[in-house]
């Protein structure tokens, strides 16, 4: 697959994050001649915190994370793999997820109950569970802390980079670092956690302090990136802190800033590896009734097929807005709507705005960033949501995607 | 465009209403070298009734119809044109509408109240009104009682064919005639009344249980089908009953039973047109906890981008149908899930069926018809959807549809 238009120039210098190490290996689960598992093991004192897709037909590895989460600070580790979601397999599902979690404990000396997993790719085979099994031990002996690169790259199904992003903070005047990698490309919609990320960081924070902040942060970063509307059984956001920088986090405004960044940057890195997208196309909604109003007419705007053709097509076709607006459901007024590309005004008091150049609008549209402003003139309410276009490559892709 | 490849073998032969005439004409709203204007006369005695999109941003057209629908019997027209939706045109639009509105009443003597209007085709652009007005005596001059054909090409936008239904059901002996148009292709969903149909029908019956007979069968029809998840400003569904057949229809299930078919006939032709078609898809959903869980589970799996390409890919790839059934936000549990293609069991209890055949199941993937039942295990809701596959084409097609 050629390599996403709007992908980053380059993967990020990520940082050792003290506590935690890496591996990854071929396991041969469905792809040949490239790594699809990854190991992770956090050392002793690190909290985990996660944060799972909300889908009733949720995998088996999401069931049995939520089930693991809590407050131990005991060693643990992560192991993801890709080709299989390991989702609606059933009581084998289950069985592998044991299976896998059970040969990490006895490699690791790390306690099952720590061990978490997250499996990623097609829905509804088995998980050929002993491939992975068989790997364990050289993926714990070959465990490097300047390794995580390698595991962002085990970890992609139809994406075409890595996906990374890192921040230091300073805090009481000692750096802190956070370091996350990302995969998604398709099935990537809101009402939900996110796709697989893992997020790790040296500093020391209690697993409440650290889960609420987690969930906050999901709501305002991955919880509002949208690929083709499709919310995945297996979306998995999970955060380490090592405590290792003896530095304590909690209540702290910079480290949530850093981590706001670093999560934003991620989410960003998933939708400009949308399955064929060409176009990231930034929505923001003002002047709503309630915030949750203006989600509702940011999401109808990036969700729609004709928005995002539009789109694709580099044709400022801002009807297709106005159509949007109307079936989204939230509190609207004709008259009082104003729609804006970049810093253009398109349409405003309830029709084409004097205003309006089809030429200036067309050469905003053959931009790479496409920026829609949508304010409905009643209140308060807003809400930022981020995609990509719809293009023939997104049919390709998908049209035949386990062949 | 060429023809889909889903449409009927033939239009089907529309028999005379008597109470109700029709006429054509090319006014160059946008298209070139074809009829863009449709005006359909009903004699005094005639009810007219309507559902309409529930957009908040409906078109001046409708908001101009919803005010007017009423008992009244007296001679009514309905005016239609194709290329401009005059939606999103403020006050402009409703200008527009009355200038044709009452260049009808002036041709005519039906009085302004009575004359009811439609504009399919681009949103936010002023509708040209003069060139229609200057048609309209040729229109009046026009009118046969055989030209309903006519005027279904004419109201077609995207269309690759007219859409054309009709049914006769004997009532105490005597002949009771139905018979509707439509157009609709993309920007197609529910949660609304439908795209544009007119049928028409010369039983006897008033105004309340027309209308409500209308809103209980849009609810079977055309509010079950969707082509992209794009709900229209301009949806309009209309029926008018002549009473010519001096045959009062009030509570008649027969009646009910012929304009059923009538409607999901139609409804079912804007699904083999939509934009970009090549199957015709019904989901069946049965066994949720209630009727609207049941229709969630449907239009969360008609909706899906995964589900549509996969189904364009011939993929029997029913992994993406139980993703669907996860976001649906439907009471849904995995292990009572069971997923069917045709007659054939995919999955049940939580995972693939130990009878299931990839061979069998890609084999029904190849044919044009492609039949989907979810049985949630829970309860006695059921619903029935109809969509089609996402392709290529719908791709090309709307990139650039202004142009």
């Amino acid at each position: 697959m050629p390599l996403s238009p709007l992908a980053p120039a380059a993967f990020p210098d990520l940082p050792v994050i003290d506590g935690v190490t890496f591996a990854a290996a071929q396991a041969g689960v469905k792809y040949k001649n490239r790594t699809d598992v990854m190991l992770a093991v956090l050392a002793p004192g690190s909290t985990v915190t996660g944060v799972f897709t909300r889908s009733a037909t949720r995998s088996a590895p999401v069931l049995d994370c939520q089930a693991k989460l809590g407050p131990d600070t005991g060693p643990a580790a992560i192991l993801v793999n890709s080709g299989n979601s390991n989702a609606f397999t059933g009581k084998a599902g289950l069985e592998s997820v044991a299976a896998i979690t059970q040969a990490v404990a006895a490699a690791t000396g790390i306690d099952a109950a720590r061990v978490f997993t997250a499996s990623t790719g097609v829905i509804g085979e088995p998980l050929p569970h002993d491939r992975i099994v068989a790997k364990i031990d050289d993926l714990k002996a070959a465990q490097s802390a300047t390794a995580m690169t390698d595991a962002a790259r085990a970890i992609m199904t139809t994406d075409t980079f890595p996906k990374g992003s890192t921040q230091t903070v300073t805090i009481d005047g000692k750096p802190v670092q956070i370091a996350g990698i990302a995969k998604g490309s398709g099935m990537i919609a809101p009402d939900m956690a996110t796709m697989l990320v893992y997020i790790f960081t040296d500093a020391q924070i209690a697993y409440q302090p650290l889960q609420d902040m987690l969930g906050r942060l999901a709501d305002k970063t991955f919880n509002n990136i949208t690929v083709d509307s499709d919310t995945s059984t297996s979306d998995s956001l999970m955060l380490a802190a090592t405590g290792t920088s003896g530095v304590d986090v909690t209540g702290n405004a910079s480290f949530e800033d850093a981590l706001h960044t670093v999560m934003l940057d991620l989410a960003h890195q998933v939708v400009r590896d949308g399955e064929g997208a060409t176009k990231f196309v930034t929505i923001a909604v003002t002047g709503a009734e309630t915030d949750a109003d203006a989600r509702l007419v940011a999401m109808a705007t990036a969700n729609s097929p004709l928005v995002k053709t539009a789109i694709a097509g580099e044709d400022p076709n801002w009807g297709r807005i106005v159509m949007a607006v109307g079936k989204s459901g939230a509190a609207a007024d004709r008259d009082k709507l104003t729609i804006k590309l970049g810093d253009m005004v398109l349409a405003e008091n309830g029709w084409r705005a004097p205003s309006y150049s089809e030429e200036a609008a067309a050469a905003h549209m053959k931009g790479q960033n496409i920026d829609i402003n949508v304010d409905l003139g009643l209140g308060d309410g807003a809400a930022t949501v981020w995609t990509c276009d719809l293009t023939h490559e997104y049919i390709t892709i998908n049209a035949d995607y386990r062949s």
